[in-house]
């Protein structure tokens, strides 16, 4: 790896870091992923891989040019740091720089271990009444927050959330705080449905492999009395992105989450005759704080998304569990003293 | 009045209107003002006129050439009307034409009556599970709605509101309803302030006059532990007016609902190079059918701002209620069979 | 056709409109495109319909409610008039309107004819430097700003425009205009990509069916030295959609201006993890201002794509030139006593 | 000055950075200010300081971890290099960055020098066809690509511009390459007047001290048919700050370029009622890579405002000169072996 740029010079310097305590770790998809396949896309494991990005810990030592954390506070870490300078991030996009360094995407380590050493300035202090955990799930709610950002969603917003797992789940969540007025939301599973239900979900779509789109959408127009304004697209899979392209509203936008086939077959003439925007996310960018204000103020509340814990020393079956679609979100507890949520 | 234009065409045709049966119309801070001074800025009373711009009713009649509505349906009205396709019109920007048609602004009248007649594109049909009330309510919601959506309030703003009066607290509701992790409101008056706290203020700053603004800026940074993004400014003083550029954040903005004088002395090199953005609203665009969204789906609660209800009968004495500053909104109801919320 | 709504009302009265002695139309590809097959996607012709719908012409009455316009006027005609209200009209939007009428789209008449009303608030006074032809191109040039707009265009922005046809010369003179400082343009007609370079165009590339996209990417990419921030596709090709993904930026936009097959195959995933936004234009609004502007300051000069002439005695002869794809844009001359540009 | 901190360690460190031999510096009206009266606001020079900061040069050392730059380079310098990752620079808004190391601004040294270092991330290598003398007026050139970014102009606005000095015309040049189609410029200075003239101004508006704010207003928008979209004010001036608002239109947006007094009296009702919108600009951000892109496509064309030359040995003589207000822009030569433009 080159060391002689920015990026190098930023992440190996002991004095802009610091040391955490590692206390709770979340698994996602993308881990179960690298675990079973070794690969997403063009990232591919090499060499070992520490996985591992959902994460929060308690600060055990800074480096020299730290001011703004100091020993014993409880941080949640932003996966993403740029290396380099560069026109993304001096315009605010960091999360496109292609140097960026990223935990647990090959050839860069994550943090699901007892200590780890990361960029004080994407370390962000978690407030007293804010759990390690909800520290920990900043992560997967950044995903939903840079989605609904990108969406558009404001105060009455329509959406439809294609897909109810953990990712549609957060969207849901999110977009409820922005003020969206009224979610649909879908998947294969009724089981998950209702736990969008749960979390305020005001309709919800059972759908089936073979539905016709077209269908699909009207039936979303059916249960909002008028197309949606957004469609968040998290399942990746073709037959959900042509739904989300017909239900939403001309001039609305469709926003991809869910990741899937290299090449798709989209209706793109229904869409840029309706002006309907279709927009990709990847990752995040510049969620952190908004995430802890409110999570603080209790505005948005992702505590039941946990339904597993495990203890570092178990990982494997946390692993497991995850694989198999259990439960929404695995926690895995880093610190021995301290199993604490 | 000129009648060779395009306005007067559009709203003198009988079958693209709708006659309404007056059901409930508050009392805008405006209305006693043209009652008392028979003038606000330019806008002259110079022959009878008739009050009231905040309300709802029955269609009990309809123009031949309107569509979406029908005899009995429940609507919210909105008191402005373009008259001309104008720039502004066609832009989405029809509250900045010169020429449109407000309800009690003069020379046009208002609505606090028992029949009145308006242009149906600019009534919306109230769902079975929002009260005439909440639809008279949408008009300063609507104020709210506006200013906030000009502040770019989203998930996780600080959100500074200056001024506690009705319009005060619909902002404060609104913004809450988009993301606004945290709202300090002030005012002059401690009993206003309570009211704003039991509707979701986090923090409330009592004001006297001759406070220093500076002071005022830095107090309200303490409380938030940071400057906020966005000040709104509902008092039009012009001290607080300061107060709201001292305390807001590089790169905020600071909206002015409140107006006061004609000129005002403000603190321009500090707004300047912290590029502190200073945006006015007048009235609203576009709201209606994101309030009755929020309404209905229960995520504005604008119910507890009424605190007074008088026949139209009585108008005078709730005219008077609302010049002596006593509660915050006074409904006036104007169908005899049906005094209902 | 139904007229009980208000776009009836608003098309069929006088004395909204403007009857107009037309000078000067040009042939648009969807006027053959009608003639030729009588349908585009669901617009079909049903019953005799009157093409023509890029248009200037003289003022010969006006209706009793116009008042920015009087006989003798010289007026550039926007096609696109909305029959109602809706939320699109009321958001600036009303090329979304889905009951808008539209010239020359099926049932909608156009204007290739010798008299024509149309509805005054979208006819535009024509200074008296902008020639009728100028006038009628605001059109087509109208596209090409509603596209560079969607794009972003602005301050040196690097473009990739896919196609040379007449509105991708459009483009390409908007961007400029915009402040793109280097534009890319391909076509497979290595004539037409002269007549780009002519126009301004910095790099021509000349495609082949059959060329492998990501290599077409990265010449553009060569030529430009980094990639594109913006590309706008006027060809509708699959494969030409697809080197416009694969050219741009990270963080970047592709603009579907060229209509193509229903359904479209896409590297999606491409797109969207380099957040690269695929949006649609249909059509255009709110251009015709800015267009007048611009030509009568002489910072866009459309007067060569002008390369055909016709009297409206020879329009067959006229449609037959435009279907053979000779020239860039043809003109029909509708006065018999002034044929001048 | 602390040293413990991210910005110190980004700036101290010399692998990060590139030395320069210093070729053109342009002497600003904040130069003269400092020299003369040894602060401006407050920014107080305490101890011997360097002045400079449109620059240009010869990259003659680079550091370990600088990939993009090598020695013989000729770069154009950026003057401010933000020294902390805070919530400013993450979004894109380094220029706000509280603690940015900002050149010429105390205790910051300048660049007017024969050698001097710099972080390489803020150098940007000129193409061959753009001269030292343009690199270094891209300094100004981005306050007017700022204001011109912020004030919104695109093609076919129509511009205010108040005041004719260096930085008046740099607004004029860019605001004319994002396609303005008028633009109105004013000044107490005929002899300013004509240089914008020849710059590519429409209108020229002569005005002196004690003319009627509201009536210069109502000649601007004589001059131009309508009221502008976009007034950019760069005098400072409190009258001309007033004309600026009374003369912009209804939704438009003043920009604030000059900077002047502390408190300044302003017709805000006015300007809140048609929602038009007061900006202010600090310096800029992610302006070097257009101005080049721009500079080197030829669209926007500076060289003329270099209207003085000297070797640095008259350092003294080049300042009286620029304090005496007599020509554009005055150009130190630091390189006694290359004194060309």
């Amino acid at each position: 790896m080159a060391q002689d740029n920015l990026s190098a010079v930023l992440h190996a310097r002991g004095d802009l870091h610091v040391l955490i305590q590692m206390h709770s770790v979340g698994i996602c998809g993308s881990d179960v992923h690298y675990w079973q396949h070794g690969q997403i896309g063009d990232f591919k494991v090499t060499k070992p891989m520490v996985l591992g990005h959902e994460a929060a810990g308690r600060v055990v030592k800074v480096g020299s040019a730290v001011r703004h954390l100091k020993v014993g506070d409880r941080v949640a870490i932003e996966p993403g740091v740029p290396r380099d300078m560069d026109e993304y991030f001096k315009t605010g996009q960091y999360n496109l720089s292609p140097t960026i360094f990223f935990c647990a995407t090959p050839p860069d380590d994550g943090n699901l271990c007892r200590f780890y050493t990361h960029n004080a300035n994407f370390c962000y202090k978690l407030p007293d009444n804010v759990t390690y955990e909800e520290g920990a799930l900043i992560e997967p709610l950044s995903v939903g927050i840079h989605a609904c950002r990108r969406a558009g969603v404001t105060l009455g917003s329509t959406v439809l959330i294609c897909g109810s797992g953990p990712i549609g789940l957060v969207c849901l969540l999110v977009a409820k705080a922005m003020g969206a007025s009224q979610v649909v939301i879908t998947d294969l599973d009724p089981q998950r449905l209702s736990k969008a239900k749960e979390l305020g979900a005001d309709f919800e779509l059972v759908v089936k492999k073979g539905d016709e789109t077209k269908k699909l959408a009207e039936r979303v127009e059916d249960m909002l009395g008028a197309q949606p304004h957004v469609a968040i697209e998290c399942s990746g899979a073709e037959s959900s992105i042509q739904t989300a392209i017909y239900a939403t509203r001309p001039g609305g936008v469709v926003v991809l989450v869910g990741l899937g086939a290299e090449m798709v077959t989209l209706p793109l003439l229904n869409a840029a005759v309706r002006e309907v925007d279709i927009r990709g996310v990847f990752r995040y960018r510049n969620t952190w704080p908004m995430a802890i204000a409110m999570l603080a103020s209790g505005q948005v509340n992702v505590k039941s998304l946990v339904t597993h814990r495990f203890p570092l020393e178990q990982t494997g079956q946390a692993f497991e569990t995850t694989r198999q679609g259990v439960g929404i979100k695995v926690m895995l507890k880093c610190d021995q003293n301290d199993q604490s949520p």
